[in-house]
């Protein structure tokens, strides 16, 4: 069957018989050839760089995207590879998907005045992402190396794995996923959607006050260089893996690096202009597009669908990815309980921002655990991630680390708290959630003591320790070199006009304070509350 | 290879080998216990929290969780299985995302001051509904029992199936969906996004006057314990079922209950202040943004491809899959096109808004049907719906029912229609589209007479009447304890500000009167007609 | 396995046993007939109605419908039908989705004042292609016919295939696309989505300034016979695929052919008023919802993963998939770099509508060649894309051809870009991304000369003649019979009030001359250049 799937679009007729069209064929032949000469200036400089980029990837291609051609009969070893792929892909896409979840929860947190700069950072970020991890990003996280980054094939998806569905007969360069049985292309695009995530987390606690510039350039080092290193020590077959650190599908390894850098993003800039009175008091900078953020917060949730449970890799009897589709939406639904009973109690009101903000601290503080855990544990962790984020935002707003959108809250907190719940919530090798006895010890309310919490927190800190110094050195770097701040003037008026000669919301009248209009001038609409992150 | 799924990242020692990090593990493992210590007063309150709920669950989880590993080698009935469980959890997960589809219409079709509102309703719906659902929903719905109710595993989604996928040897306690081959956290998931959708549909009818509390209690009432009564009469096993009622993917189970729920709750909060003159004429009450409602209609018709495909649980040979995305989009295409021309013909414009309830009046009618009608009947099924939809909505106002957004329009007419459809449209036992000779008689259009017609009509309309008294005492329930409505003078500031304290869209100007604006001002900019569900 | 798809919702006694509703049944089984003929003379006009569409898709339901039922036992044979058509039924809901991303493309690039008018549009324009399709498209472009359009099955999914899904005995009416193996009813599905993206990308370049029903009408027109013919000429069995012409994805069967559509409606409607100064300068008038257009530029990345690896139509060993996926997002990511540096180098800043222009072209110029290049040409293809789309948005503005949107920049010129793409990097038969020896040959990069790029150029322009033709027939008859752009009077108010009477966003105060407004008034928020497709 597989023969057929690249015949697409068939003909009755061979190849060779091209009747009708061979006159028109051969009189049009000619002409491109003088096209080209008179474009030459262009084509010419273009030349070079295709022959440069051909090259530079040409051993990749050849080995990467050989799809296999066997029978016409399937047989079920092809089914499986065929469905695990279709999983995989699918899974991935629906990650791809959270890029605009990102985009509209942080465009919808933030000021109109600073919207297109935003939009257009979370939009460029997966295109920047693509090429950096393509380039060197893949090949330090997941090819073979020293316990900290890859080595055997650093560039450009070259190589070959040694995984059931390639079937290559040499050795394979990226043995530490071979273990799943999709196609390389597969894995990578897998992949590269979650370094894609990390990139994106910093948008939101560096947004309404840096250059343009700078955070393409910050993208480009995290995902080509800092993510791949705490990934290749976890996932790609490095020091914290082999030493018994679990992270099923990345609190740790996407969620709290990206956080850690986006801590380090908005600890360096420095808070918003009018964010914090002389007192210290916080000011509320109310968003200007709920709607899009709730929208945001959903295409997130979706996204999960395929973050947790395409983390499988493969379908198997299906049973896995039932089971992290429950987790995960549990943890979720609680999480955003939580939080909006916490900001009732504690801010007086149900605060939307937070019931998004809490559904998404169960998002994340389940990707840890998800395959390890019951239903009733993850309701436990999504819980606990709903309180803390509500929590945080305060605690990041009383040490005046000014974070639009609450990402680090949302992100490092609770991939911080998810990692550990491994080590209190996992079932353990013996529990019926296990395939084959892999997997993390029992956590302590599973009888197995504190000593998966130990390596889960150890796990962890190395790797906030590691993405802290990088994020710093990548941060003060770009600002000795071109500054990272706009200047206070485009501030006020707004990155839009600054950074971007236009505006968001053309034909609209706006209020140039941003505060509350029209029929609201007389009453207060903003909480004017500590933990409002908007 | 099932044996892979669960090995996520895996190492290339084995787990005992921890060089590297044992002795940062060793030293901090210390720590979390003073951690512990000293966070005391929050983490001992918290582990009675956590030891009841994994208490209460833990039965549950030891059943439900149970990934089965068999051998490396996948068999063809492994496959069907995974590529099953593959289908179900995807399709879950398109309907899912109608949250955001429901979200985006029902706020679009209000007004700003009210986006808040609807938008944190409809976020916390599906949150409060995985709670309710988990907690009793599934149990009363599925598990075995009366003709009413399940009374076999109430709680916490417990016990076994005895589908194929799970293979148990004991006695499940599922029997009326253990015909589903998948796991039973993936019937879960798929029944819970459906659950769902009904207490969504609630959410648009009373729409800018219920109290947020008010809302969130009567869906924990409805996703919790209608729903699944209803649902347990034609689906779990009980009543409707057994007597030949058949509604393949839940026009009467899902959106004629939402629709009677919503109708209850439209009827007895009364109209929106300002909508009925004196003389009980309407006013048009523009929504707000138009744009999102375009995008939330047409994120329903993405998910409806999960809705009605996605109800066969199983991809057999994909004919029925295929099928029934064709009946569904037919008849969305026809619903559309035929409720904008009823509507430029009875108002004298293309209304927006009458386009996109005629779509999704389509989608509901076509849900009871879809299995069983051919491509034909689908078109006149959905181009019925269309034209239903735009009556319905001048009806409802002339009894002045306010349903801001024409919900129960949508969903319970045209529910009912799609239900009372299956009697009219059925190919019968004989025809093509029946395997082994299961589903409805045929219809009357197709020679069977009008005795499937009646066990239609009598089984949505016992349905209707359960619902209707059970949502009367809710709602009435709701009123004596707390009040249901906000005050005048909240709604007319906006619900917003007096149950959120906060606002949609800072920074813009806006209007008090909700009137047209600007350049407009002149000009009648309100269509002004009885019809516009705005 | 198959027997229990269709049987859905199934009960524990059988269906002679009616218990319990059998009462209330009866009772019922009377008053339907009382009810019909109290609403007869709807009901009797509807009567003829519905045996005329049951008539007349009669012979075609009896085919296209017959999901087969086979044993219990699934056999590789069965999962692998039911694998491929979960792939195709689920790339074409992601294809559709793309429905949604063209809507809020187009209406955030627009003004305000016709922003309902294009969310009607871009609403509506799938419904009419479902109808348009359905009736007679399918037929034209994939029956069996002549050189020009198919002759065997014209109307209504009549016939049958004899495809392996359907395992027709005798002899099938779709031998061009017999190759795919899934229901015949997927494979009209899926290309009816592309159908409809055709016709959507018309909506864009005649926004602002178009009568609605002239759209409609000429959106029937496309989709029921312009697109067909093309379509067949290439994919259906035709001049051109029998002639060696090669598009996998549809850079020109349905880019192309909608980019030239669009064209023919841009250059005959006129420019919008305002746009051009006497001495032919353009001015920029900008999209007022930036955020929507950032977010339907995702929503089209996203879609386009259904698009591209979809049209394997079928899974095989999944290498094929996964290959199309990477080079898809390659070129994406480089088209939207590209055009992003491209716009900042001309225009001095980094335009948000360029970004997303740029993204769009990569994606458009990697449709025909996906699945025959590597991911490095992938790369250069997408670059260039990205270039291109910023020199011919001006290049438009230059000749004054007033595209609201860009999208024949995007759509028409990266879509024969892309078609030629394939002549010049396809690696050819003996390269290892060939399944069984068919495809294009080498292109001019891999040493295969200029003979593929011949047939390209010669192919996409023959179908740039046609589309040409029959578009400027189309419009011109549309103009004499009703006149095809509305009064200067309503184009300047809006076509919303004009065409819909009613506005998008009602309770927000707009700025008549859509200009920037409030604190922006006295700095210019417009980039004022040429190149803005604002």
């Amino acid at each position: 069957m597989s023969r057929l799937v690249l015949r697409k679009r068939n003909r009755r007729q061979p190849l060779i018989d091209r009747r009708g069209l061979s006159a028109i064929a051969k009189m049009l032949l000619e002409r491109p050839r003088a096209t080209i000469n008179s474009l030459s200036p262009t084509w010419q400089a273009c030349i070079p760089l295709v022959a440069l980029i051909l090259l530079v990837s040409s051993t990749a291609a050849v080995a990467q995207d050989a799809p296999t051609v066997e029978s016409l009969a399937a047989t079920t070893d092809e089914l499986r590879v065929g469905l695990d792929t279709l999983w995989v892909v699918l899974a991935g896409v629906l990650v791809f998907f959270m890029n605009a979840g990102f985009g509209m929860l942080e465009t919808g947190f933030c000021r109109q005045k600073n919207a297109v700069n935003i939009l257009s950072k979370n939009l460029i970020v997966f295109a920047l992402s693509t090429i950096a991890y393509w380039f060197i990003g893949w090949g330090l996280m997941f090819s073979d190396g020293n316990p900290f980054f890859g080595t055997a094939a650093p560039f450009f998806l070259s190589g070959a794995d040694n995984s059931p569905a390639t079937g290559d007969a040499y050795e394979g360069v990226y043995s530490a996923i071979s273990w799943a049985g999709v196609p390389l292309a597969a894995k990578f695009f897998f992949q590269l959607v979650f370094a894609g995530t990390a990139a994106t987390i910093v948008s939101g606690a560096v947004a309404e006050r840096i250059k343009f510039i700078d955070f393409m350039l910050f993208s480009l080092l995290l995902v080509g260089l800092a993510y791949p290193i705490t990934g290749h020590m976890v996932w790609g077959g490095g020091l914290l893996g082999n030493a018994g650190f679990w992270d099923f599908a990345g609190s740790t390894v996407v969620h709290a690096v990206g956080g850690w850098a986006a801590l380090m993003g908005a600890a360096i800039l420095g808070p918003r202009l009018g964010k914090y009175n002389e007192d210290g008091t916080p000011n509320a900078l109310p968003g200007h597009n709920m709607s899009i953020a709730t929208l945001g917060c959903l295409i997130l949730w979706l996204g999960w669908f395929g973050f947790n449970p395409g983390s499988t890799m493969g379908v198997g009897d299906g049973s896995a990815i039932a089971h992290i589709a429950l987790t995960t939406n549990i943890a979720a639904a609680f999480g955003g309980v939580a939080a909006t009973f916490t900001a009732w109690s504690l801010l007086g009101k149900p605060d939307l921002s937070m019931t998004i903000n809490g559904i998404l601290a169960g998002l994340v503080a389940i990707t840890a655990p998800c395959a390890w855990v019951t239903a009733g544990a993850a309701a436990i962790i999504g819980l606990i991630g709903g309180i803390l984020v509500v929590l945080a935002v305060g605690f990041f707003d009383r040490i005046r680390i000014d974070d639009p959108v609450g990402a680090t809250s949302v992100h490092l907190v609770n991939g911080l708290w998810g990692t550990l719940a491994v080590g209190l919530f996992a079932k353990g090798p013996d529990g019926t959630l296990y395939g084959d006895g892999e997997g993390p010890l029992a956590g302590l309310f599973y009888g197995g003591g504190l000593t998966q919490f130990g390596i889960q927190l150890g796990g962890t800190l190395l790797c906030g320790l590691i993405i802290t110094v990088l994020s710093t050195i990548f941060w003060y770097a770009l600002k000795a070199l071109m500054g990272i701040r706009v200047t206070a003037e485009e501030e006020l008026v707004g990155l839009d006009i600054g950074e971007h000669g236009m505006e968001a919301y053309a034909g609209f009248v706006k209020d140039a304070t941003g505060a509350p209009s029209g029929v609201y001038t007389t009453s207060s609409t903003s909480t004017g509350i500590a933990g409002n992150p908007n």
